[in-house]
């Protein structure tokens, strides 16, 4: 038996495992890559794009009357199996490759050509009957197959994130909810600020996060802008008049995704801004994630010299040394997901920045640096969810116990003693540690006990109404 | 005369220069606040929106029942006179504070307070007719007052920028109808591709500027959301029931901007996702910017050992040393600036993640890092318009000779020779030198002059056709 | 009188006010740069450097024959006008400029010509006694002059910053003597750990930030490698056999610096590597400096519902609403100032990426990120110093307190009971509210109260030694 | 057979896999952290570290007397296990998470106490007679075991790193020989500038290189100083005196590097400067990486509407749809392994800024920055000299064509006949398309044939010296 065949581009004959999908671009990028060590399966949601593009260019092909409606039939079953992931294990491909996605198309040309002749019952490499380029790239270049791909992709990675980060915010208005009659300090600066309901602060983590749904929905948008037809740099050259159209319909079809021809092919074949910006939302989430799991890590502080707020299930031994200590590792891992994400945000930025004239030759990198954030940040959404926030709970009273005890009360005395007075009365309790009522009302008589009463009201310290 | 006057708070008594609208605290910002040496009234603007705040403030104080009508009145009328840009000098305190804005919003409640006082013929400082903080900082926090000042700057300073952005994409469209006719090589990873359009390669750059448009105004409608009536932390502590909405319609009444009172005050005291969302949207430009600046000196290189497809025009000697050399030195400050941009959003960025619980408190260099990068993209877009698009020129006949001799045009032979073949002629053409018309027809007679002459129409070169 | 006179260049004639010392490439310089409006004159020690190179070379010129020794003369004599600071108006050029320097070059060489012709007693502009290019600029291109100036301009910049650094270093170091005998509790995780002296904590800062003035010191190495005699591109072509040497001595004797010429020319000539690595140790330096600021501010949250273990000195009333709040502004400015320099370090990145061939045309934006962040850097500890370190106090009592009701101190009952025995220990106390004392020695009697004794003196809480 | 065996920490009782050598915590951290899938073991080094660490603590506590030598021996010798790679799929731990690496140190401490113990021939998880915290952590705590690992894990990578870069450098070096006598023309700002050898240009490539190895071994110089015996948080509580001496002897021994033990142990155990240091390292070869490869993209444009000065060699074919097309892969992937890194960077920063109090608990990321950063570039370096280096050929005819019908030669006229006259030459060649020769010499008779031979002669063109 076979253990090889040979196959030829116009470098020259390799030797191909006989049973392999791929062909020779493949070979010689699987040899010229290995950086990452990371293979495009390892993204299945990118190949199975792959198979949507190339079973739409064989359906426009076919409707134009530049493939062979056998040939173009052959080539959508055979990108059927790649859309099913049953040719995943063929994409070895590293992550990033120079090329700008050259070997990507081929791998996915090479893999769909072979498993069409294997549907045609000829042998592996027969591509006179079904080549790689002349066939299953029929109308395309690289430059129109590789990122129109790569956003189908992003497209329905987006949608696991998204679900993900909703759950989280989710979540977070569930424990708003729970902690709503739960009195705690505000502070602005790290300093004592005014009281506040530790429900409100639960419930503000969602919306902070509930507002990046609208931004990644915005970043699917534009997206879903596409430039198949475009071919080597945006010009149609080789592709049949109407193919652009016709493709990108067929395109919206198998995918479901309201995807666009883009108006200025020319431009959109270089052109990374979606990226940019998709890479944008990706670090404005990774900013606001780490922001709350800042403030969890700090109002869950201590538990005797901290603020001891809340408590984070403890989930495993903090120390090896320091016994019965338990860590925030989740808010940290979270933290430290994020500043991954940030940082993969500048390679994107500075991938974008290098593009030249009609490409942007450095899209690989681009598609490594936003899908390994996706899938991060989606693992993060998930962990944080699960591991930390359903199960945090309140130390209710000892949050009431420092808003009692607070200089910051007396900021709802303003209006009725003027902000000077108020000030004094904070001076003087911050230098002698007295409370704030003994000041003012025993001490001062500045107010009456009702009055007092009157302001100082758990309704009115949670949800302060303006008394004068 | 008095060279001085004396004024307290909390911490002490100090003297006042005689002659200044600000007061104790200013002063105290001036000594404790010396990073940048760039004073506040270095961005006009958000000393304006200063203004605004305090006129609407007083406005729905007023309405509200808990300021006098009269002192209301002194309030907005001294109001405008900042907004009038009169009071411009009494801005001193540096761009890069501590204290979350404390500095900046003291500054103008001090200002307007002796401006009001100057009104009704009190002397400065007289605050017992007009106070910075019980009347002019009436209702308000430096955490509401400030961020919605800072916004409204910014959606006022993004009219200007959107406007020199514009104009300059006008200029690059122009550019493209005039160079329609220019045949060129196209480039992909800086190998010939195929043949495209000059005028197209321009339109592109329109294009590719004029989405940036959409992206700015993205950005001003999430920085139109504004959170007065917060106070301190969200929680309305100290603002009258109603006011919140009712200093909004002001707002909205007197900037003559579409504002909105955010839904939850507790988020919006402390989010800076609309800030990391503009940043994000300023460094996407600036990548663009970047990129096209690579593109026209590129493709400006030479005269004689360059592409040399286009000409600048010459602005001065380029050299101390080499004569006659000129250098495209308005695309070169342009990617300077854009690296600028890019870091600053990194500036923003760090800014943004290090909030913490009820306020971020690092606005201030936000605020300095959003107004410095839009006042540079500004004159940016001004210079790359005036400077150098408007007066580029090609060189149509080198640019079309490069066409001509070229190898890449043997991709238009795909269709009616196949990959292949049309792959081994290009490798011939390479290693001999030969070009592509004399293999393909003159020596293996593979199509015939009347064929070639079809596919190789200037037409069909500049905007190819399917041809099979 | 003339208000004006004709100079011209190769791109035509232009007239120059009558009384400016610069000449027509700068006043070109001017009306083509415009993006920061911050002029050269504002980095003096540039200015100042670019008279140092312009001397030396003068009399490299004059020593190996290819000047006139009278023309020599006068051009030092000129240039030890710049150097004294005299012509610094002069330099009004936009600090980011296209053209890797030339204008700032030219600037210098017009200048310094236009004195020397007034100490020659010639009229501006009669360049035929004195040409900025054929005598000023002799054997010299902008590709060493200006770098050679830049590189001189950090190395006496850096002086000045590393004595602000230094005294911050120690500041923190006499209150780290101070605040010997002060017990507080050490934490990780923002969770309690083990007891500690916060004399060392406060140390361990000044141990921190001592270490970036050895790195600063390896800065200064690398950016005295200078390339004068390099010419245009490192061939040193047009300058006299020798010559590159006998200028370097010259820049040695007359700066104080320890140069050192390149030993290849032509890398030496576009090599940003100095600048990177320098960013790189200001970013190191803006990373530890906002570390500790951050550190400052948690220690000093409260005063009620924080730590409230030291006390920053107040500066300033904190709030405009919230009366006798007093926040930590100072390190809140220097974390800002913090995230402008990191922000920058991207900017030279970038810029030294940008790089092409045999020059990086992108130096001056690196010289605008350079000497702003150590100008930045500079204040920002001055004034950490002298507004914060050296007023901070510690609240010893309540930072014992903390230590004696934690549960943390059970780490130290390890060697006796081991680590399980001791965590079921922390468990209980944490979960009843109960203390390690009560727990272990008045109910488990696991330890007597003499071993108890024996462990948790003071001094062996503060500086513990190992008891089994 | 059993199947799973019971484990217990104080958080409660779980089964571990029966075959398992890691236990409880392990079993925690592999439920707990799920971010980037990459196992811990995909660093050899860093679990080899980890043995090192293991096996120096139980030989110092030995020393010290405060464990048993019987018990020692056999954790001294189940490191060795761990060291010699034995143990690595036992270290399945993601990468990225929370708790400050308390997880990789107990993944460690469990795996060496359960080889002990079988080594005892005793069963898994009796860890009454070796146990992971008591014995095999003795002495030490996550905080100076973990980041003392991860040191000694990253000197050793450096190792290999510093060989790829320093091949890659001396391939360029050999390049530059092999090319000493093509003359090319010299660019700046992408505009024709000098002549000059292209041997020269690769020699620069060379230098630029060999200087970052200088850089590695300052970085390495730094990452050696170790914090061993600071246990929790640099107090030594817990660690015998002079411990933290011996164990840092043994270390030196074991490993063969030269550590060194922190001065100020309080500051080591929470500093994150070396590795900001490193990383800073890291990202400035990534600079110089991505503008080499810049380089020789533009030196290999073309073939035929490029600059066409080199050849790269040929890997793959380059275009799915342009036949022939081959492109500059290598470097192309270089460049985006640059960004990648670049990227990174910026994650250290901020995980190094993210340090609060005793302990930095972001370190696991900058472990998985780090380490990824030095793979990539290792393999980088290891990809452009094999597959690209190597085998660039000069098209030196080409080149020395481009020089000759340049306008840049003009430059070596000035000391003939001055900047002006030079300029005029320059600007009428540029107008005209005439070369300089025949307007200098034939039209305008500006310098005789003899001395237009003496200066444009190939050695002097190449090699310029200086004549008047």
């Amino acid at each position: 038996m076979l253990t090889s065949r040979l196959e030829h581009d116009f470098l020259g004959e390799r030797a191909i495992p006989a049973d392999a999908y791929y062909g020779i671009q493949t070979l010689r990028a699987l040899e010229n890559f290995n950086i990452t060590g990371i293979p495009l399966k390892s993204e299945p949601l990118f190949v199975q794009a792959l198979g949507y593009v190339k079973k739409a260019a064989a359906l426009a092909n076919r409707d134009m009357g530049v493939l062979d409606p056998t040939i173009a039939d052959y080539i959508s079953r055979a990108s059927d199996r790649v859309i099913a992931g049953e040719m995943d294990n063929q994409f070895q491909t590293d992550m990033i490759q120079g090329g700008a996605g050259t070997s990507v198309n081929m791998n996915a040309n090479e893999v769909i050509a072979n498993v069409a002749l294997e549907l045609m019952d000829k042998p592996k490499g027969a591509y006179e009957f079904c080549h790689p380029n002349n066939h299953v790239n029929c109308s395309q270049s690289t430059n129109d197959a590789y990122p129109t791909a790569f956003r189908i992709a992003l497209n329905n990675k987006l949608v696991g994130y998204s679900q993900a980060l909703g759950e989280l915010a989710d979540a977070f208005a569930q424990k708003g909810e729970e902690f709503q009659n739960v009195l705690k300090m505000g502070r602005t600066q790290l300093q004592d600020a005014v009281p506040m309901s530790m429900g409100d602060e639960f419930k503000a983590f969602a919306t902070n996060l509930r507002e990046e749904l609208l931004r990644i929905q915005d970043s699917r948008n534009l997206i879903s802008e596409i430039n198949m037809g475009a071919t080597a740099i945006g010009t149609r050259v080789n592709a049949p008049t109407g193919y652009a159209e016709t493709v990108t319909e067929h395109l919206r079809a198998i995918t479901g995704l309201d995807l666009v021809l883009a108006g200025d092919l020319i431009e959109a074949t270089y052109d990374t801004g979606a990226y940019v910006q998709l890479s944008g939302v990706l670090k404005r989430t990774a900013v606001k994630l780490s922001k709350i799991c800042n403030d969890l890590r700090l109002l869950s502080s201590g538990p005797r010299a901290g603020l001891f707020e809340i408590n984070l299930p403890p989930l495993q031994p903090g120390s090896s040394i320091m016994p019965g200590k338990v860590n925030p590792v989740v808010p940290e891992v979270v933290n430290q997901t994020a500043f991954y994400v940030i940082g993969a945000d500048l390679t994107v930025t500075m991938a974008a920045e290098a593009g030249q004239l009609q490409l942007n030759v450095m899209e690989p990198v681009i598609s490594f640096a936003l899908f390994t954030s996706i899938s991060y940040l989606t693992r993060a959404c998930h962990t944080l969810r699960e591991k930390c926030v359903v199960g945090i709970t309140a130390n209710a009273q000892h949050a009431e116990k420092l808003v009692r005890n607070s200089i910051g009360i007396v900021t709802q005395l303003n209006p009725v003693l003027g902000y000077e007075t108020a000030a004094e009365i904070a001076k003087e309790a911050l230098r002698t540690g007295k409370n704030v009522y003994d000041i003012a009302v025993t001490e001062r008589q500045l107010l009456t006990q009702e009055k007092w009463d009157e302001i100082f009201t758990f309704e009115n310290l949670i949800r302060p109404h303006y008394i004068q």
